[in-house]
């Protein structure tokens, strides 16, 4: 199991120098690191000072860097769809379908590159894994992707069987089933098997993300006034996809008293400017351990004996964070992120007696 | 109908603050602009000086502004799916889930926010549409969309069809809609209706991209040497979503000879530093006329009497673009993005007789 570290803040504020500088770090440290880069372009090369490829190479001890090409992401996912396919369906049917074909919808990159993530993880190579991302809501969507998709199938699943088609068709389905599948099915759901793999592989990521020693960002910022404030905003976004914060690290400006009461309760480390000519000691010198994670306020603790929720929400005030009980999970809508809370058997399907936002605490009762 | 403008670049490279000075721009000359947001961060308000929401709001003569929120959007979108069912389902059955509960999974933002400006664009309130977005890739799968989601919706019909589950399936489908469906369908398939209206918004949302009187782009650029290279990239990659790029805005940098040739046949323009006070005039004043996105090259000609297809592809060599012909379209890699192209009848099913790339003009023959 790797570590999995990533960077939020502003664009140009130096996420991916700093991205590359930690991972420097930790290889001449002896772990074994990739250095995951997302967007396609140009730029990562540039600053990494290497031509970059589409699988890990090595480009120095313990350090591999690999540039995500999500066109041969896809191309692969796609071969692995049609192998389950192929083990399903007595005659496929996606076959006449090419990976080379296949265009790239909006979400596929950070899917594709998040099932990537999860296959370098799994590989059991990496001691950590650096991704180096957009650094702005679209990681923080990536990284609730396991949580809210397993939410919706869930939740989807149950309104598929109870609607009028299905229950007009499912008389059908059993026979038809079993004369083009190559499995027999017993049980209510045509598609249960297959969505049974896709929960374990999801709940999995969503323990993994929720985890600080599997799983943990870093604050970027410049001192400029916007860059700050979308610092800060990110930091109460993660808690919203259960990712956990683990410090600030303020590029070429210093670490000040107020700075640091403005984002209490984690640390912040001062980082001095790239020096021309490759010299990354003092950067790489400058950054902080980045274990703290793990002691730092988690996104979200229950305890079914006070029968109590507390999420950590800082960056937001009371009328930014929203509490609703429609369906049938607790909603947290706050900083455009929605989160419906998995309970514990213990509180399933109580209904919530009192909440009160208090010190960036959101403190729910049942 | 209104001119959409976006603005593309590296992060940092001022996109924003020259996204608002053309909206400054172009109000003051009378036009009716509205300016969209993507990020729901404070940037966007910090940069702009006023408070922003997640519906229009005037803040100068002829300027409104909006900063979308997906959480809301997905609400209201959610709704009209509600309805839509209800129209064609004798017993709704997703009115059960509320559009509160709905969280964000990655590609809703853009595919929300493109739908936002779609229907922007058709209640006919505004001349200019100027969208703030990521201004990278993931702009660019959003413009994408309605192409390639036009193509899984061909690609996969078909496909569907074809499938021993759908065929065993099919004899029953007739009798169980017309028992659970307020209207009658004929024909095969049996949601043919509503993939036809789909299509139809797809198939103007495609002709719209594709015409630089309707949506254009420019690029955003520091000195820096990543900046640079991202803009250069981002020009030929938008070609390949079918997005004309009107020019390039220097931000903060001379407009030398060198820069012309680099980017030819484009104009550049040398933007100045926004003062601090507030003082936009001369940013403004600066700003070229972005009319002159009609006047460079399309991203695709087709020439039905010489047989031909002609692709301009700048900033590519020839082993960064890939022409395949694996399933009944033609298909162009380059820049992570996959197009294919939907050829005129007279071509339509014909296989590929030469290719040839030369001067960022990729050239097919049939």
């Amino acid at each position: 199991m790797s570590l999995i570290l990533t960077f939020l803040g502003k664009g140009g504020t130096g996420r991916t120098t700093i991205a590359i500088a930690a991972a420097k770090k930790l290889s001449s440290l002896g772990q074994r690191v990739l250095l995951v880069g997302q967007d396609p372009g140009p730029a990562f090369g540039l600053l990494l000072g290497v031509a970059t490829s589409p699988d890990p190479q090595e480009i120095g001890a313990n350090l591999k860097v690999v540039q995500l090409h999500s066109t041969l992401l896809l191309e692969r996912a796609w071969e692995e769809v049609k192998n389950l396919e192929a083990q399903y369906l007595r005659s496929p049917t996606l076959k006449n379908v090419f990976g080379q074909e296949l265009g790239i919808l909006p979400g596929m990159d950070t899917a594709l590159a998040l099932n990537a993530i999860r296959e370098y993880d799994k590989s059991g190579h990496y001691d950590v894994i650096i991704y180096d991302g957009s650094g702005d809501q679209a990681t923080l969507r990536m990284l609730g992707m396991p949580e809210v998709l397993s939410w919706y199938i869930r939740r989807f699943r149950k309104v598929v069987e109870d609607s009028d088609v299905w229950k007009s068709l499912s008389p059908f389905v059993q026979p038809v089933t079993s004369a083009v599948l190559n499995v027999s099915w017993t049980g209510e759901s045509f598609a249960k098997e297959p969505t049974q793999q896709a929960n374990t592989i999801l709940e999995q990521g969503t323990a993994a993300i929720a985890d600080p020693n599997r799983v943990a960002a870093y604050l970027v910022t410049s001192g400029d006034t916007a860059a700050l404030a979308t610092a800060k905003y990110l930091w109460g976004s993660s808690q919203q996809v259960g990712l956990t914060v683990g410090g600030v690290l303020l590029n070429q400006i210093p670490a000040t008293e107020p700075l640091a009461a403005e984002f209490a309760p984690l640390g912040i480390s001062a980082l001095p400017k790239l020096s021309s000519g490759d010299e990354w000691e003092p950067l790489i010198d400058a950054l902080p351990d980045f274990k703290q994670a793990t002691q730092v306020p988690r996104p979200i603790t229950i305890d079914t004996s006070t029968r109590q929720v507390q999420l950590f929400l800082p960056s937001f005030d009371k009328k930014q964070v929203k509490l609703t009980q429609y369906g049938p999970e607790v909603t947290i809508e706050a900083g455009d992120q929605r989160r419906n809370i998995v309970l514990p058997p213990q509180l399933r399907g109580q209904s919530v007696k009192g909440a009160k936002f208090q010190n960036n605490y959101l403190t729910i009762s049942f």
